[in-house]
């Protein structure tokens, strides 16, 4: 019996749906002063989280998020059989420092902001398979590290373009197992890399529009679906310039997503918090699929939606080296349980 | 009827063996004078390969890796139904411009040195649990890329320590698929992150032989297998002083692989090619795996081998920070058709 089988040229649907049977997150103060505010596990509101450095602060968010999974799930570490994580520090770090203490199986991810979206596709193949009874799929990101990585001193207090997206400092973690009353994988489509020569590392949200835009319409091809059957599509952090941007290029192809679209990234901030056109950051879909939509999942808010990550592949150095920026959006069916 | 089967408490089984049904390699003008120069599939004698910067010479190279796996198995890259990918470049931009005009659905890896058989494994998952019917594997280095990154400009020309490894500059690329007439993936081990505590960038090969040591020990165990049921112990690369350490360790255990055991670090390059320790990076275990490894089992020479890839998880932050080096060793069980 096989447990995934594909539909149409992309989509993979999970015929066992793997069951998120355990989810926790974690936020910073900017977060925790937002509109999600009260829905996070644990909140820091020092920014260096009573570490040393940003960094290991960091590495602390990762672990916080999965022992909250691991608390809800009523689970230990040694139970995790696998465990995919990621973040935008150079050589992952964050995942890298923050796992070693749960000492399981690790394979560290890289998808810039929808590394939590290829997580839980990779910790769901695991589960489906049989090479994970339990798996998990953990992210981060933290708006200090970001900073003084991709950009600039935060005492040069350099101005901030007004399509630039504001790093989230936060962290979410998933428990993937076969069986469980819990909302479920039930497809996804993995995405391909997408170009089209946009070169400006501060408008990130419409260098990924095309990657979204293309792997929702592959999905709804594939799965003969339409937008109508989900209560909710919830893109990454495209913020407010890339949902525009993706409005645009699905009504061209006939598909008006605008009635039930949403954005991680314009709902973690309000509209008052000055952080231009929205979140972003491996920690910011994280931290908002992990705090309120799995809750409201359960509550029964929402029945069935398309969580679709986005990420943007570029580097400082391929940026300094003139090249556009490779983007890429993977999508997950998530079902109510 | 399950496809992958769990033994023990770290082993996978893929009782449908997926097959390493094509292979490509890549090497830089050092690793063709070396011992296994006339194995590569296509040689690059000038460092930036005839492009502007040594970083589009390494995104060319997992360009030609794949390119020479895909015509190896006569197949196309629309046929790639998923593509994992990894290097040691901040956001692993060589596997991402790389990968991007494949335009096949793509998982960014990270695991340093590592990554390959990281990358070996979950495309075996992918094929086993019918997620994917062709998975492709890429990894590469460079040397110019990496010392720029990681070490000190090239023309600084600083003295290297006589446990400092060099980075390969090359790349290897593999297919799978459920059937084929080619060597099989019959059983993996994922590893789990290591860290005793060393902190020197400086010898990599101590920080990661635990994490090989350790692997290898819990194949061994959740097997029942012995060391003399391998014609091959092939770890990726500890060079010269890892090894020694990884024999020590066993050696404490009660396991002696010493006459069975190679390294790709050291098999990479000859004794007078003034590389002290050995080889290293993301494309030294997969080009040697590449052009030499499966070409030997598919001639015979090799019947059953472990293949155990090792990275060190650091990054130079990290380091500056004090940190000490986390290690971590994949394992797979490589068939002779």
């Amino acid at each position: 019996m096989i447990m995934i089988k594909r539909i149409g040229k992309y989509t993979l649907k999970f015929l066992d749906e793997p069951k998120i049977t355990g989810f926790g997150s974690v936020a910073g103060k900017k977060e925790a002063e937002g509109p999600l505010g009260k829905n996070f596990d644990k909140i820091f509101y020092d920014p260096r989280a009573g570490q040393k450095t940003f960094e290991k602060a960091e590495i602390l968010f990762q672990q916080e998020a999965l022992t909250a999974a691991l608390g809800r799930a009523d689970r230990r570490a040694e139970d995790i059989d696998m465990v995919f994580a990621g973040d935008l520090l150079n050589q992952c770090i964050s995942s890298s420092y923050g796992m070693k203490e749960f000492r399981a199986p690790y394979f560290g991810q890289y998808g810039a902001c929808s590394t939590m979206a290829q997580s839980l596709i990779l910790a769901a193949i695991a589960v489906s398979s049989g090479a994970a009874r339990l798996s998990a799929a953990v992210t981060s990101s933290h708006f200090c590290t970001a900073e003084r990585q991709y950009r600039m001193p935060l005492e040069y207090g350099g101005q901030r373009t007004t399509t630039a997206q504001w790093t989230v400092t936060g962290a979410g973690g998933c428990l993937l197992e076969p069986q469980g009353r819990a909302p479920s994988l039930a497809a996804a489509v993995i995405g391909k890399i997408t170009d089209l020569g946009i070169k400006d590392m501060n408008n990130m949200g419409a260098a990924m529009a095309p990657a979204a835009a293309g792997t929702i319409l592959d999905f709804l091809s594939d799965s003969g679906s339409s937008v109508r059957d989900y209560d909710l599509i919830l893109t990454g952090d495209l913020g407010r310039v890339g949902s525009e941007c993706l409005y645009n290029l699905l009504e061209r192809e006939g598909v008006d997503i605008k009635g039930r679209h949403n954005d991680c990234g314009k709902m973690i901030y309000g509209e008052n918090q000055d952080v231009h056109a929205g979140g972003s950051g491996c920690g910011c879909c994280a931290s908002v699929l992990c705090s309120t939509i799995l809750p409201d999942m359960i509550s029964g808010k929402y029945k069935n939606i398309l969580f679709v990550a986005t990420g943007a592949l570029m580097s400082p150095v391929s940026s300094w080296q003139g090249s556009s920026i490779p983007a890429i959006a993977h999508l997950l069916n998530i079902q109510a349980p």
